[in-house]
């Protein structure tokens, strides 16, 4: 398979090239992520700055590092930089969790997000971290074996899945389910001080307040799972449309 | 009313101040936005440096100055800033539009989408525009009538409602349409140049390549009707997963 492999913590984070090193054994993998941390970017583009491209030698192989967010990478790559297109976007490794509508603010599912909107089957990838926790080979070993054994069907049916992975060793995995987006909200959000000159300054915080939710993937990360969950991308609430339509406008 | 302001063209805009100075006869208005201009930025919320607010003097009366992304003052807004909680948030009037699957890209809808996240009713409002065409005065008439009209139903069914105005003076559009989101593709995405020095850089663009959806935000917009769409959050595509369940994981 030919596949665009990018992300949002950067083009130096452990997650990106532990799995650039184990895919790249049966794939042709082009990395073209983001040259600093982009996390919690969003959605967003560059439209009011030239954005370039330069060629970094990583531990795993030649990747191409950009100036800009996860979606302007996605763009860049499919629109300008790859000499073909790609099967497959996969955006991660994420050093952390990607869960319920907090993926609204992820630059890992807004990267598969885009790919998924210029027509490829496109994969968000995380791993929810916990303590010292930090090892990214057995989601690397998942994809790899999610592609041998799914992957024309994901090609196939185009599909569009967010994975995250639970902060526990291989043999601690319980299996895999497909789940739900959760709703998570938080606590205490900002963390309000005053700086040495006396003015007032805010650090966003907060601790989530989870709610358990039967078949969501953030139960299924409790419960030591692999959690994916199919996603789309029409926000249209269509069952609203027929209520609105009766008011008198 | 007590009704939060923001926007994404940040507080000297003209869309945000004529929206201010019509909405604040006859409702409570706190208006909080952006320092400077955050278009694009997509859900971006700022975690790495610490948000501060000013007061700043406008034509329409006193506001908040964040220097954050609209995401960001609406989440400030709502959990620190303000005396107490409005009744609806309205992110707007943006000078160009929101519509399709752009909707991704959009600080204003972004905006909207983060207070209704934290349980309030939001509009984001945006108006198209063509040629010469920068006439806010009938979208903030227009959003005073709808509040008048349809308020208690919109805080009712706490509605999440992105509405566009066409580029048309008020005696030309044809009415309201509700609509669903459209599929928006670019072509020519990026420009492709060569800096003084010889190395390549490249700037956004692309021209929208628009499909004749029937009913869509769109096509409303270009018969010449303000398009209203109902939004929902849950980007989980519930049909898929029955089949995806049906695999081996």
């Amino acid at each position: 398979m030919k596949i665009l492999l990018t992300n949002d913590d950067g083009l130096q984070a452990p997650g990106i090239n532990r799995l650039y090193q184990v895919l790249k054994e049966k794939h042709t993998v082009y990395t073209v992520a983001p040259e600093k941390e982009m996390s919690a970017t969003g959605h967003a583009i560059t439209l009011h700055k030239p954005l370039r491209v330069k060629e970094v030698e990583l531990e795993a192989g030649v990747a191409r590092a950009v100036n800009g967010t996860p979606s302007d990478c996605v763009k860049l790559a499919l629109e300008a930089i790859l000499p073909s297109p790609p099967d497959l976007v996969i955006s991660g490794i994420n050093s952390g969790p990607n869960l319920g509508n907090d993926v609204f603010y992820s630059g890992t599912v807004s990267a598969a997000v885009e790919g998924f909107f210029l027509g490829y089957p496109s994969l968000a990838v995380s791993l929810v971290l916990e303590g010292e926790f930090r090892d990214f080979s057995f989601g690397a070993y998942y994809i790899n074996e999610l592609l041998a054994k799914h992957g024309s069907k994901i090609l196939e049916e185009k599909y569009l899945l967010n994975i995250n992975f639970p902060p526990r060793p291989a043999e601690q995995i319980q299996g895999t389910k497909i789940t739900k987006l959760s709703r998570r909200n938080y606590a205490n959000v900002f963390d309000q001080r005053v700086d040495p000159r006396g003015q007032k300054y805010y650090w966003m915080t907060g601790s989530i307040e989870e709610m358990d939710e039967k078949d969501s993937d953030t139960m299924a990360i409790r419960e030591g799972y692999v959690s994916i969950t199919p996603l789309c991308v029409d926000l249209t609430s269509h069952e609203e449309i027929p209520e609105l339509k009766k008011l008198n406008w």
